[in-house]
């Protein structure tokens, strides 16, 4: 089976509910900027590479809407969707890589009639939707390489098809290497609070066969200690020219756990999750969302009631304890502002 | 307000029913060891140095309704009444301290009647619940002086009032420095599955108006990162010879996460809590719960059919990666062999 995280249906974009699954399975329809932005927000859809396609569909829903108009009437309202779009979420640098692309797109056609602007926006949203399954296919061939035949490998919230536009970053790793035939057991942490590993990894692997032992965030290191992890492989949020990660929260700690008990630290993201305008994580906004996903779970609320709260969504991982960053264009062994610069740059020329 | 854990109300033992605090204040009735042993086995009182105290009075309720029989008829139901005690729960050591104290008092008295020996068995009883309050306050008082006047401390699961007779082991350390006039503030872990600290902890820092913010489990690595976190201390379900600490799982992650920041890791526990007899950690038993604590919470289940599940109940925090222990007879600093040895012999001399 296939996991289709977003498509577009009778012209609109439709997503798959991320925040019921998989005790549901519901579809949310979005119908321009504003309606797509808000499923960011919300997090019906998420994971770095699936929000960037999400917003170059907002962006390119939008221009049909506008398609028609004088080019000031449609400029000025793709610039409020691009806006609008880019206030949804703080983190994940592939939001802004997409939305950059769009507009780069849109501001070169300065004197094109709108509905043919519009045309080419909604070819180049789909453009980054097929260009980001094909980098996860790339990814999942050069990251299955590194994991060994019977490999058990913890993961940590989901960067699975879910998370992407399809086949995933991490856990399309995984899937390549059970398609190469190796024998791979996923160990998937829950990943508080919205439980990502629990319902969406869980959910993804268990639809493909593929083992996969749920565990609390908490019980990483001693599964680690008990010598049940060969590898740790993770995605990413944004990653910094140094090669620190931002991933979500709690990737740090496992990361750690693992340099520790000498297990490798592997993170897999397109060449779209980098940020070179970054010099290390600490110039990476890290995203505060609201206490009542920590005090409890959807309507169910167990902390009493004058607690305090607190609520990062993301964590930074430094380069240091990554044993290797998996792209489309293949492995940064030991992450550092020379390899991370020289991958980027060889990647940038081959491109043209 | 003072949290009763346990009392003895009607002849009966009246436990606060833990598992679904704070939400609802409900109490469970024992009258007897099976009922004992299953509040203990099935979390309404957890917490090593509670469930030692609940043990010894569900020894003493058998002996109550079988005090006036014959010796070898008494003897019998004794007998029973510590098998299914110690077969509740197999990691916190105090469990087997209190049964073995009582059982020691009961065959030193091989030609008392009946009904005498369950006097002086529920006398011990009481005694055991009054010394764990008396070992409290003096942890108390010892490890206070380890925190600074405006310390940020970060705790996990709950080694509070609820979790012993009263005041607590690291929560008592937190209270004691509160009434000395510190400005202490509180991180709590929420400790999944069990929630313990979300629930609990919160719960007695907020009745008592002690500052606390509640974090996901993930979220320590991050806190202590950002430089949030001044020092961690937790309780103890069982301390090896070595000085190696079990306690609740996700506490190793915790020491580990703090010893990569300089950050004082320090253990609150009773002597009754060393078991000289496990050389280290590894001769610690360590219980696997059912998967449905990790699956959900209470009636809610969010991962999906299918999913494995590992749910080890406790971990183990080797020696190396703790500041200090604290016991109600002073600090063992740097505990190893040597020292925890020689705390434990000082002790023993003065009790005698």
């Amino acid at each position: 089976m296939s996991v289709e995280t977003m498509r577009i249906e009778n012209g609109f974009l439709q997503l798959i509910d991320q925040r019921v699954l998989p005790l549901a399975f519901e579809t949310v329809m979005c119908r321009n900027a504003a309606e797509t932005a808000e499923a960011i927000r919300s997090m019906v859809v998420r994971g770095a590479p699936a929000i960037g396609c999400a917003a170059a569909y907002g962006v390119a829903l939008e221009a049909r809407i506008a398609a028609g108009q004088m080019r000031p009437i449609f400029d000025a309202t793709l610039e409020q969707a691009f806006s609008i779009l880019a206030a949804s979420r703080p983190t994940a640098v592939n939001l802004f890589w997409a939305l950059e692309r769009m507009r780069r797109l849109w501001t070169q056609q300065g004197h094109m009639p709108s509905d043919e602007v519009a045309a080419l926006l909604f070819h180049e949203a789909c453009a980054i939707f097929e260009e980001d399954i094909a980098a996860n296919r790339a990814m999942g061939a050069h990251g299955a390489a590194l994991l060994t035949q019977d490999a058990r490998v913890l993961t940590h919230c989901n960067a699975g098809a879910l998370a992407t536009a399809g086949h995933g970053t991490a856990l399309g790793v995984i899937r390549s290497a059970v398609e190469a035939g190796k024998n791979i057991s996923v160990i998937a942490d829950e990943t508080r609070p919205f439980l990502q590993g629990a319902r969406l990894t869980a959910w993804e692997m268990v639809q493909e066969k593929i083992p996969v032992t749920l565990i609390a965030d908490n019980m990483a290191g001693h599964m680690m200690k008990s010598g049940a992890i060969d590898a740790v492989i993770v995605g990413a949020d944004r990653i910094a020219a140094n090669g620190d990660v931002a991933n979500k929260i709690g990737t740090y700690m496992v990361a750690v756990l693992a340099a520790r008990h000498n297990i490798p630290f592997y993170v897999a993201a397109p060449l779209s999750t980098f940020d070179l305008s970054a010099a290390s994580g600490d110039a990476i906004p890290i995203e505060e969302r609201s206490a009542d996903e920590v005090t409890g779970f959807r309507n169910v609320r167990w902390a009493p009631e004058g607690v305090l709260v607190a609520n990062p969504a993301f964590d930074v991982t430094p380069a240091e304890l990554i044993a290797a960053i998996i792209t489309e264009k293949g492995v940064i062994s030991r992450p550092d502002r020379n390899t991370v610069a020289a991958h980027c740059s060889a990647a940038n020329m081959n491109k043209t």
